[in-house]
């Protein structure tokens, strides 16, 4: 387990009724873990929504489960780690359709209601035949309870080095849980981030896409970059109704920002090589697009990332990289807070760099700008040796 | 020296005719290195362009520097390192001010005649009695010779390794020569590069400006990021016109551009923890906008850049960042060709991996693109553990 990770919840995917999971073996990934993940929506409804990378290359599944989700449905999902199946060409797709039309014969449903996810190494052709025989294992193996999520969650782990589950329960009486995996950073989607989140709210497909694309913008999105994203990042919004409760959409719409962003903040704490949660918080821009892209220019620096990395409070390159994001920024009203300590004040030294304390884990830059109601908050991570290490030392 | 940086050209500013230059001991750096440099145009013409770094938190010495290159006409320029008198407010601006007026002075010129240039630490005040003092000491030192081109080139070094130096003599009569520094990398300009270009051609000040901003785009902006900028970032332009020959515009144009280029490649050569130097080439854009895009995506993306850090071929990481980039491009078309070795062809796996050989310092990357006649290259280096080392080890 990485350092900053901690122990999930308990519940996930599972958690809402209607739901049954899978995890197993299919001989994708080298090694011998489990690498194939199933997700069915038992109803009685299967509203359901997605995001996708924003990449021009995309994966053969993302392509696939695009068509199905124009249709505003989704029985169930297969994942798959080990393999991205992206740069694979009219093979590729032939995989993923095949894929879903396998788990369609076994769940008696149309292959157009099965959506597909892959990770893992992009350009080879993943092997059918495995991926086949693992839709029928991970069917038989389908499970309701909390151990079935787990394993759902833990199949599709490539780099990560814990479970990525979270689950949040209404007193309405409905409940939303989700299953993430994405671990490498400095661009965490690049390395594909894919989820797959449940309900048992009772709620059709536009307000699922209406709340989930609210929820994804300040979560999963807030997680670095979101300019910059693998051919493979998914998002997957499922509603069962199982509940027979309708939510109140604010009220949902928020449930389901709070498990996307537990989610985003255990990529964060599970990034490769991490050895600092970083929070770049930019408050009085002109506007909110404004403060993302200053937080955002602020969190994928390589200097600041590597400065944060050796605990070093080095303002100056904080305000360097403000600078140049394409904002409105006026340098003598910047102001530069590091874990608490005002270290540059009107676009000059203030106070002493000494007395930021950055030994700890956790580091938060507050970067003011001065300049109107624009606020936004991005999480990263530093630039270590382990990160470099992590993505010189194998192919992914 | 840095294992790819090889020995320097032995001829800098002052190659042409009409200039002297020094480096000289300052007392601004830590340790007791040289650290402020002097190059001074002793005419007949004082003619001059500059570029400045487009950040928006812009040092003291570059904002001093923009109102004296608005007249067209530089008498000399004074340099430093181990300072970058940026994030300073009025009392570095002033600093600024009463260095040009110190050189001002002993030169009989106007202080609005002289640049100022900065490199080192943001954040910190300029000690002005140690600069002023340099200013004289450096004075007294003025050598026409290439000794004292060496040693103004010597004074600016920070974490560069070596000198960087170049001179173009053209058949014509006239020469051009070069210093710059800057080692910062994954976006060079962010460590601050500073770049003083000499020439004894006649020639008058819009004509060196649209020179320069030609020979720029194509050399120092194609290095690795131009939208990455650091607060000092610096290029000037002096003629003196001491050979008394008008060039061919074009001719001379072209020799401008083979020294900031010669002077780029330097930089790469001498970049932060490098150990490839990496040549991204992108054709059939659909314009030379869209090329650079994609190149620029393509050499700062941290997954390509740790991979060839580790010698793999992973064109798949080089596609998706390609997919990412704000430009027109089509997955089928997309051809991937790695040290002569073609990897991806029409966005499917082509070739061998193992074929492309990796072990060597040089890398060049080909991304083609089959929509257009858009090309354009673009130098950057790989990142390694020795980058996250050296800017995560001491404050810069």
């Amino acid at each position: 387990m990485s350092e900053l990770a901690s122990e999930p919840s308990a519940q996930g995917v599972t958690a809402p009724q209607g739901f049954r999971a899978s995890g197993v073996v299919a001989g994708i990934r080298s090694g011998d873990g489990p690498d194939l993940a199933l997700v069915v929506n038992d109803g009685p409804q299967h509203a359901a929504a997605g995001v996708f990378t924003r990449n021009k290359v995309k994966a053969a599944p993302v392509l696939w489960s695009e068509q199905v989700l124009t249709t505003g449905r989704v029985r169930a999902v297969v994942l798959n780690a080990g393999n991205a199946n992206a740069c694979t060409g009219p093979e590729g797709f032939q995989t993923a359709h095949a894929t879903a039309e396998k788990a369609a014969e076994l769940l008696g449903c149309g292959a157009v209601e099965v959506a597909v996810c892959s990770t893992g190494l992009i350009g080879s052709q993943l092997p059918r035949d495995n991926v086949l025989a693992g839709v029928a294992s991970a069917h038989a193996a389908l499970g309701d309870g909390a151990a079935a999520g787990r394993a759902a969650a833990t199949a599709v782990m490539t780099t990560d080095t814990v479970v990525k589950e979270a689950a949040h329960s209404d007193d309405a009486g409905w409940t939303i849980g989700g299953l993430t995996k994405g671990a490498g950073m400095i661009a965490p989607s690049m390395a594909t981030m894919l989820a797959v989140v449940t309900t048992d709210a009772v709620v059709d497909a536009p307000v699922l896409d209406e709340a989930l694309r609210a929820a994804v913008r300040v979560s999963f999105d807030r997680l670095d970059v979101d300019g910059c994203m693998s051919t493979n990042d998914t998002v997957l919004l499922l509603a069962s109704g199982a509940s027979g409760v309708v939510p109140d959409t604010a009220a949902f719409t928020a449930a389901l920002t709070d498990v996307c962003r537990d989610l985003a903040r255990q990529m964060q704490a599970d990034a490769e090589g991490v050895t600092k949660r970083i929070t770049v918080q930019v408050t009085g821009a002109a506007t909110e697009d404004d403060a993302v892209t200053v937080a955002r220019t602020v969190a994928r620096d390589s200097l600041v990332k590597t400065a944060l990395f050796g605990s070093d409070p080095n303002w100056g390159r904080i305000a360097a990289a403000a600078g140049y994001a394409d904002a409105a920024l006026d340098p003598d009203r910047l102001d530069i807070t590091v874990n608490g300590v005002l270290l540059c004040r009107g676009g000059v030294a203030a106070g002493n760099r000494a007395d930021a304390d950055l030994k700890g884990p956790d580091v938060v830059v507050e970067v003011a700008l001065g300049l109107g109601d624009g606020a936004a908050e991005i999480l990263t991570t530093d630039l270590s040796h382990g990160y470099v290490e992590e993505n010189s030392a194998y192919s992914s």
